[in-house]
């Protein structure tokens, strides 16, 4: 059994840290008393101490302790134990780095297999998906892989941006990104606009939020998935 | 001896492929009857052949013929011989990829130190620094290395891209991204804008076009590089 919640990011314009999801969150975190918080993405390179005082800050709204990963001795037993676990976004790179040097990654995903409920936002969504290969991140660390938890049977594109019209700029755009990846890969890609999330129960995977998202899967052209379907049937 | 053109881009908005950089080409490859192109880096995974016909194209304008690097049985041989070298934009994953499974990223280095006058446009720009970890690129394939040519002692952001002023989008502007890379990298990185180039003439580097560059080094605040000052003792 899985209990996910993968959001595209933690914050929407105009609003606190979390702060559109903190309802939705005291119901799916109604069992945990104390969120284990993986603050390795470190956004800004902020360090791991302050960026777990943010997460507590947020989740202090809805009666939650948060402790961070970094104040345990044994990284994989804090994530056995957990009640729940967050992983908050930042540069997907790095977080993947380290969940491999401090060789987490197959406990967190065993774990979450097993029922404990997780949040993850932006990076923290990333992983989640099998690989961090649609992350918009720099990649300022080289990761020993770019294979992620599988927790799902795609990818995750976090902070989804449609194309701007009438741009003048030549750089790519995320949907002509996404499709040079799907030259070399076929595993599909879900482009989550900042606001949307997906629940995961078990295998049922259905998207949140108000928007739209964006389904890209190889040799076909994307398609618009509307807010309550199930996501499914992919490759 | 070094002979670079390391540009930003190969098109800026509202022309054709290469054509701003033509005037400045036709004197730089006056030496070179033929040009030597690599289209590893595939922008939208065009095939190999395709993308060199664009190059092609672009340098019949001047008088130049064009061959690709894939035409040649031996990869090595082919950069060790020609008269002037060209390398596209895309995917710098995918490029740096092909550099080292073709085992001529050092070939490419050692020629170029050589004085064959090289031409690099976004993706064919970020080998030239030291790492490939300031691309804006999507991390489609996994390559043995993000370590490049050196070739300067700093690394490019290409296509480089000023916050947008009243934004509501909350994923990370090019401008912290950098800031996050200098968590963990000493390395300087130039962020070079649609229509900028670096002539490297040996150890001199100049920067060139109608705008200012944007040099970002650790732990200082950003400095902007006027159109014609030298770029030097850099980090």
């Amino acid at each position: 059994m899985k209990n996910l919640l993968i959001a595209s990011t933690s914050t929407v314009h105009g609003s606190g840290y979390l702060a559109y999801l903190l309802p939705t969150l005291k119901a799916f975190f109604s069992q945990s008393e104390t969120i284990l918080f993986i603050p390795y993405a470190r956004p800004g390179g902020i360090s791991y101490n302050k960026y777990t005082e943010i997460a507590a800050k947020a989740f202090a709204k809805i009666d939650k302790k948060v402790v961070g990963i970094h104040q345990f001795s044994n990284p994989k037993e804090a994530i056995k134990n957990a009640q729940g676990i967050f992983t908050g976004g930042g540069n997907t790179f790095e977080l993947v780095n380290q969940l491999y040097k401090n060789n987490v990654l197959l406990t967190l995903k065993q774990t979450l297999e097993n029922g404990t409920p997780y949040l993850g936002t932006s990076a923290g969504s990333n992983i989640c998906g099998v690989t961090m290969m649609n992350t918009n991140d720099m990649p300022i660390v080289y990761p020993p892989s770019f294979n992620t938890m599988s927790l799902i049977p795609f990818n995750i594109n976090a902070h989804y941006l449609d194309p701007i019209e009438g741009s003048t700029h030549m750089g790519e755009t995320r949907e002509t990104r996404i499709k040079e990846y799907h030259v070399f890969n076929e595993t599909s890609v879900l482009g989550l606009r900042e606001g949307s999330w997906l629940e995961v129960k078990n295998e049922k995977i259905t998207l949140r939020g108000n928007l739209t998202a964006r389904l890209f899967q190889q040799n076909e052209n994307p398609i618009e998935l509307e807010s309550g379907v199930e996501v499914k049937n992919m490759k």
